[in-house]
């Protein structure tokens, strides 16, 4: 009988252990891939104080915050909280540390967050972020915005999934196709509007553009806008048949212009640019991108990200660029799961399991284990004093292969490796 | 001018990031270990029920946990908390999925903890342990006990530290010696006097136990007793010769036996005997273990562990005896670096840095950089403005060498690796 509740608290991911080998592999291969593009981890704390992490934020961030205290208050201690990305914490870090720190500095975080949100399927309280970050001080070459695009993809390219299509934008492109347009002062609006077009039909992206009090012609060209996509060359050919001159958005051109011409260098080819892409968070200034399965866009974006011109404004007057791009991993291996994208039985955590049928076979069991654990094996040596079905049993569940060690293995040194999946067996070759 | 404190909160530890690569190869070879003998990986979240984590608690983990709560409360939350150890978490995990574990359940868990204590030097508020610890359903072998010794002993063996002894003990022995003795009415101060015996001169002991109202007959007993140390048939001897009788020991004595036995099987022959051997937690009910360097023996016990005869007491009715081991991997990082014990120097996060003379080169550093990362190398390529002097800067405070590309390189199809703590040069082979 139970005495309490022990299932987890809602909204926290909590796997048995099969599911977790499957979590892991898909971290580990996003980590392995960020080591191999050079990006440094680095681990903040998870509780920081209230003041760094409320600084900008502000609306539903300081609503679902976290606060934390200790029952033994000591007079010192600062308000404390959980902190709800790694960017603030970046920060943060950057700032302390920026003397002891190579720019621009390549930075990787690969850990939970947390936020109170309403509990609902799918989302989470506690969840997993893997991101990867490059930091300039005083400036940092556009040329870095496709590196991080790049790592990224590499990355998701390990998860096996169908065809991936990464939409970028430019910021700085809509700001000023805005500009020349005379919408600036509706740019929050209508970026909003842009933000959700493809969630709507079209009728209803246009009533609320003429609601804004645009006129049918820049509502036309404002929609002609937000449906450009292509290659750098035709979304130029777009602009200036909307605009006709493109002084207004050169910048933000020559920006997106950079990147594509990067990521074709680093044979990153999947991408198509595309102005629907805004990225809700204010804090991005010129690239924008998004990253979505194409026969599975009702999933939305799986990792996206954007340049910012200065990260840590609110903690220093120094200006440090960068350019950053996040997988939010335990809410994409959910939705994965749901739409059956990951193998789930692919991954037993143990190689082999080991039965010594009594403990006259110990010595010759422990050896045999290490031995396979010399090659990098995972070997699970049975010492329980079930019955042999029992064991094999057990086996099933969390193993590849099963090894008997009997009075006879011993004598003969000749070990019998059983396939628990298909039953077959074959000569263990050490 | 900073506008914020941006230290991290007092008992957090933040590394840079040539620091955190030490830190992380020394965790991922405990991961390793740990799963090359087996042990499946799990994560419960970090918070939990409050109603959980004090079930048992009391004393100073209730004072020094950390209360967690939201601005914006929603009515059916229940009290939070931060976890301050994995045992407790993994009681809950076992009885909320014990239906669908493989029994021997032999999980890992290597994460963060929380505990407020009083800020002081060394000392951490949130920190890593990894875990090891095999649980059963109604009964568990004792020879497990030794399996988590041999994987515990295993994953140190990776730090290559100077030579370590395994100091093992068993309660039941302590607690049969009390009993032949008719102390078991003191068995909690005398408990607590052995625990301490190694800090203080003999003669504050033995007045300790004489205060406890012990006739010197029996402090010198209690004290032959706590100084026995060595091979099992040395202390059963000298039990012998201070009993005279066993009978009141012949449990605890052949878990003992046991626990050697296998011990000896599996080659780990670094241990030894002592009981001395108390470990504070009062969940123990059998084996107990500790992990000294013995030249260091001022640093104390650099990873402990024991025998549970029921994990979830507070949960469930049913039974899961277990037996557990952990390596308080932040403490001890910070202590081995204080000792000088670990090469800090050692760890360069990134292998090569390519250097494209201008974009004209990009696709070629791209090429070099996808071979060298294909065959599982860390590489960075440099895309900033600035002068080579300046990338080699950079270049020499994370990697171990750097590679020009330039026209030259890119028609000739060679390159040359510079060995940045070196100076040297040599033809990069691909």
């Amino acid at each position: 009988m139970k005495k309490l509740n022990t299932s987890p608290l809602s909204g926290m991911q909590e796997l048995l252990p099969t599911e977790q080998a499957v979590f892991d592999q898909l971290k580990n291969n996003i980590s392995d891939v960020y080591h191999h593009y050079g990006f440094l981890n680095i681990e903040t704390p998870i509780i920081e104080r209230t003041d760094i992490l409320l600084a900008k934020a502000g609306g539903d961030t300081e609503k679902q915050i976290y606060m934390v205290s200790k029952t033994d208050e000591s007079a010192d201690s600062a308000d404390q909280a959980l902190r709800f990305d790694h960017t603030v914490p970046l920060a943060r870090y950057v700032v302390e540390h920026n003397n002891d720190l190579a720019f621009p500095f390549q930075v990787t975080q690969i850990n939970r967050n947390f936020r109170g949100e309403r509990a609902q399927r799918g989302r989470f309280r506690e969840f997993y972020q893997c991101d990867a970050d490059i930091i300039g001080r005083e400036k940092l070459p556009i040329a870095y915005d496709a590196k991080v695009i790049s790592c990224i993809y590499a990355a998701l390219k390990t998860f096996n999934l169908p065809k991936m299509i990464i939409r970028i934008s430019n910021r700085k492109v809509l700001a000023g196709f805005l500009s020349a347009l005379n919408l600036t002062d509706k740019a929050s609006d209508i970026s909003g509007i842009i933000d959700h077009a493809e969630k709507v039909p079209a009728e209803k992206t246009r009533a609320a553009l003429a609601e804004l009090g645009l006129s049918n012609e820049l509502v036309d060209k404002v929609c002609a806008f937000m449906f450009t996509k292509g290659s750098y060359d035709e979304v130029e050919l777009r602009l200036r048949g909307i605009l006709g001159d493109l002084t207004a958005v050169a910048e933000g051109l020559s920006e997106l212009k950079e990147v594509t011409t990067v990521l074709e260098a680093e044979k990153t080819s999947n991408y198509i640019i595309d102005f629907m892409i805004i990225r809700g968070l204010d804090y991005y200034t010129g690239t924008v991108f998004e990253t979505m399965l194409e026969d599975y866009r009702e999933i939305g974006s799986i990792a996206s990200g954007g340049r910012y011109e200065n990260l840590a404004s609110n903690f220093t007057d120094q200006k440090f660029p960068g350019v950053g791009g996040s997988i939010g991993l335990t809410r994409l291996f959910f939705i994965l799961r749901e739409y059956n994208l990951i193998d789930m039985s692919s991954a037993n955590p143990v190689d082999y399991i080991i039965f010594p049928i009594t403990p006259n076979e110990y010595e010759d069991a422990f050896e045999l284990a290490a031995e396979l654990r010399a090659k990098g094996k995972s070997v699970d040596v049975d010492l329980s004093d079930r019955k042999l079905g029992d064991k094999f049993n057990r086996a099933g569940k969390i193993a590849d292969y099963a090894v008997v060690v009997g009075n006879d293995e011993v004598i003969s040194q000749k070990y019998t490796a059983k396939d628990l999946k298909t039953g077959g067996t074959s000569e263990l070759q050490l």
